[in-house]
């Protein structure tokens, strides 16, 4: 009934480990992911999710090794970072039994100088199709990708979260789109004001408005800075 | 700026990783877990999460290794079972960098044979208070078993998940009283059954109705098994 209990003893029984990101940001063509073409097998010349080896012998945490990768990658910190899940199983990567620990990561697109090197021959933004990416990715990351996105969107329906994409002032039209870009539908704009004030997580930042082309706009802020808020039903 | 990617043929660079479970029974002293004590170093004698090895050689998926050592220890399948999270980093075993993927289950202690064995002197349930057990966990798993809980309670909170832990038909106030019981709250009786009705997702079983003292009551089924429907606001 018990398998043998001390086969860390043996190296040859230990997965494979690698964190992978998904770093999502809003650019002008829409709700994208960042993708790193492989330079070296398995899958070369495949585009992948970017990822990593934790460094094991520095004693580096998991999500120190996420966000070493992150900032490797794109040279920011994410206003938005969470773990997505773990994928493990022992078809999923040539070299032997092997299992992905996938972060999130929300970040805006601005001040991104994407970085390549090692055994990644290119880095590029591409767009987001429903579920998917037009191109075919290496390993499972096609479903790790789904798996991260659906999270995104169901966080976008009960939370404060794209508020991680905005600067720190903010219309609430330029609010509201945010989601409607994430969500891929549009909002009514009065429920939606109303929803806002009802979770009660901004405040007007008092005189300062934005000249828009018709008449000035109020800036908010977050009254908590880079907290999400749980809304109680969909927004 | 990029690490050396090829560690993965170094063995020594691989964490130790092992699959844990938080599994969950509501018992007529409430809310409980079961915990498994450990007969070998490190922590002998303490209380931890049951747990195990991947079964590698095996081809074992991450999945498949977690539902067996539920199997394992309590001779049963789980009617709810999901990923709750990793978590890794070097201090948390000294026997080296390890990962603990851990999975939550609820199951209906009813059916359940407690097993123990191989490295475990003893398995048994224990009430939970707040978001802990009375007694000092092994390793890390206090820290783990109080994210379990707070996921399974939000779970709650926002879907049909305690039907899980009802049998196949039940009245409605037998449902109410799973939800108190999980979320350590009462709830208000016409509120609740207008929610339940919103959501509409249990039918009523034509002619099925249960003696109670007083008068008998409507006994009620899900409409679709076992799946779990998310509710645009808290129950």
């Amino acid at each position: 009934m018990f398998a043998a209990m001390n086969n860390i003893e043996d190296l040859h029984q230990r997965p494979i480990v690698s964190v992978d990101l998904a770093i999502f940001a809003l650019t002008p063509d829409g709700l994208e992911v960042l993708l790193a073409r492989r330079g070296v097998e398995p899958f070369t010349g495949h585009w992948a999710l970017p990822g990593g080896w934790i460094h094991v012998d520095e004693d580096e945490s998991l999500e120190a090794a996420a966000r070493r990768v992150l900032s490797d990658k794109t040279g920011v910190a994410a206003p938005y970072f969470e773990q997505v899940g773990v994928f493990g199983d022992a078809a999923r990567d040539p070299r032997g039994w092997s299992l992905s620990v996938t972060y999130m990561a929300l970040i805006m697109p601005d001040a991104v100088i994407l970085q390549h090197g090692g055994n990644v021959t290119d880095a590029a933004w591409h767009p987001i199709a429903g579920e998917a990416t037009a191109q075919p990715l290496a390993f499972d990351h096609a479903a790790i990708l789904k798996t991260a996105i659906t999270r995104l969107r169901n966080k976008v329906e009960y939370t404060t979260l794209p508020v991680h994409l905005l600067p720190e002032a903010f219309t609430l039209s330029e609010l509201q789109a945010v989601y409607e870009r994430l969500l891929g539908r549009l909002l009514d704009k009065s429920a939606f004001r109303k929803r806002i004030a009802e979770v009660d997580f901004i405040v007007p930042i008092v005189g300062e408005m934005r000249r828009a082309s018709n008449r000035p706009a109020q800036l908010y802020r977050l009254k908590q800075a880079r907290s999400t808020v749980f809304f109680d039903r969909t927004i």
